[in-house]
């Protein structure tokens, strides 16, 4: 295991205290149980954002604290649901008066730890609103979910949220926006190597030297099929299809399109996937009018990267452009 | 090899396909010459600031390409300069009239290209300012260069200089500042893996499981040792103490402190690393006023971490503060 970490077990204490230091502008860290905050939570009034889910997916959720994102983040250990008492503790630290938006990816543990926090939340008197995100169409049901998965549209959906609880919008509001952008973003991922979760210190799965995993999971979950190694444009295809395929909107649509590297995969390569993920939307009649490229939903060192499509109107492109202010993503200030 | 790419040999031209088509509001790409520009160039009046080099180290430099950073870009073959012509061309393309600034990484092949192309374009009657970043304290000579290899502190002298264009100095206080910032920057890195030029198709080296490599340049080129597999603080400290011994300045000074990934290593890792750093640079009695970290000159998929430290005066802060509108950093607007 070739990683730069000190003890397995010290990681991701050791990642929010680099955090402390580096970002004391835009976040406050909490320790046991660990969240990460707005630095000028709560906001009196404001609907408040939440996510969380475990760690080793950097930049999500920690990486999008901040002004016009997330209120606050709950890192769980590596590939680890965080627990009910670190969602409650920042849920009551975030809570504004105007309700707290859960924003939840479809995984059980994620699902049964959010809604034990929600019940305890609510019995303070807080409002309190929750969304699970499902927009993955490699499997339907796999190791860690009943149902899809959440991955890539997790990432839009906490910037347009956030940007519209910024701008005042109330709680049900913003909950009924995220179910939206929930039901307009479609997902697949895809793996050129396991990545290795340093407290188990081996590789999560074997995958030869000409093979790939098409379909897998954040957390290296079995996806579709495995396959012999292919072009980058045959790759392309074979995630755009099936996306394209289940989208519940037509040609001429705008869309955001999302290209987004498991942690492993240089930038060189995801643009090389742009370029062919973007001629395919285009083809089939999508408008393609915005668009985010880079790591931002990871799986530790995972060499692979995934592909989003979110159909976008007047309102998401508005929210979307709106000024943003965390570590991992940031315009506008 | 396991890569998103087609054939090796059209990586760099499908990347640049795939920019075009993600960035036209920021950027315009030329073909045969490879260069990117800003879409809005040649601004007239203003001193425009070039860069270039090999491919491969991603977003750096035609990431950086837009309004406050760089006016072109001239990306070279994978680890390969770029040409003369490359040069010329974008220097012409990007001439306002008020000269051109070159900024060489202190590389063989960089160096006689961007000379040849300095004289070209002089013969042209344009003016041009050159400066050669050398900021690697790792070797004096190595496989590509004589003297000091240029690594992390150009992607903070293109954020700088391109500021300082912005704000209408001319081009002898841009070259000025940035042989400023060259003479304050100091940089060093090391990898944990190997990487793989797409038409090599093998590793450049071969780097045992317990084994790290201390010092190593961009294109994976020797540093000062291999040692056995350490930890993330004692690899920090490793390169933390040649920086701290090299810096020609003094406790109390502001600095700004940059943990660039080198590919393959996930943010949380940086994470854990630039706590250290950060622990290590206040104990000297360095004050940490800004920081970077991420993916910001890489070499492929290469795992492992650079480190550089910058000292900041007020004009320095105040032009890294400066808005920035590029694919790979953008802050206020």
């Amino acid at each position: 295991m070739k990683k730069l970490i000190n003890k397995p077990e010290d990681v991701v204490r050791e990642e929010l205290e680099g955090i402390v230091v580096a970002h004391p502008d835009l976040v406050t860290v909490h320790f046991d149980p660990n969240y990460v905050i707005r630095a000028d939570a709560p906001v009196k009034g404001k609907a408040a954002v939440i996510s969380g889910g475990g760690s080793g997916h950097e930049p999500m959720h920690g990486g999008f604290v901040g002004v016009g994102m997330l209120d606050a983040a709950c890192p769980g250990a590596v590939f680890t649901s965080p627990t009910p008492d670190q969602m409650l503790e920042a849920t009551k630290a975030v809570n504004g008066g105007a309700g707290v938006l859960h924003i939840v990816k479809n995984y059980t543990g994620d699902i049964m730890n959010f809604e034990m926090a929600a019940d305890l939340a609510r019995s303070e008197g807080i409002e309190i609103e929750s969304v699970v995100i499902n927009d993955d169409v490699a499997v339907e049901d796999s190791l860690y979910t009943a149902g899809r998965r959440g991955v890539g549209t997790t990432v839009l959906a906490e910037k347009v949220c956030g940007a519209a609880a910024e701008a005042g919008r109330p709680i049900k509001e913003v909950a009924e926006l995220c179910r939206k952008v929930n039901g307009w973003g479609r997902s697949m991922g895809m793996a050129l190597t396991s990545c290795t979760v340093p407290h188990a210190g081996r590789p999560t799965f074997d995958l030869p030297e000409n093979e790939m995993e098409i379909g897998i999971g954040i957390h290296g979950e079995p996806g579709r099929k495995r396959l012999p190694l292919a072009s980058a444009d045959e790759i392309t295809a074979m995630l755009m299809e099936p996306i394209l395929g289940d989208l519940p909107y037509k040609a001429g649509d705008q869309v955001l399109l999302f290209v987004n590297g498991m942690g492993g995969t240089p930038l060189i390569e995801l643009y090389v996937v742009y370029r062919k993920a973007y001629e395919m939307a285009t083809k089939h009649g999508l408008k393609v009018a915005r668009n985010l490229i880079g790591p931002f939903i990871t799986s530790l060192e995972m060499a692979g990267m995934s592909i989003t499509l979110l159909k976008l109107d007047d309102d998401l492109i508005k929210l979307w452009d709106a000024p943003v202010k965390t570590p991992g993503l940031r315009w506008g200030m």
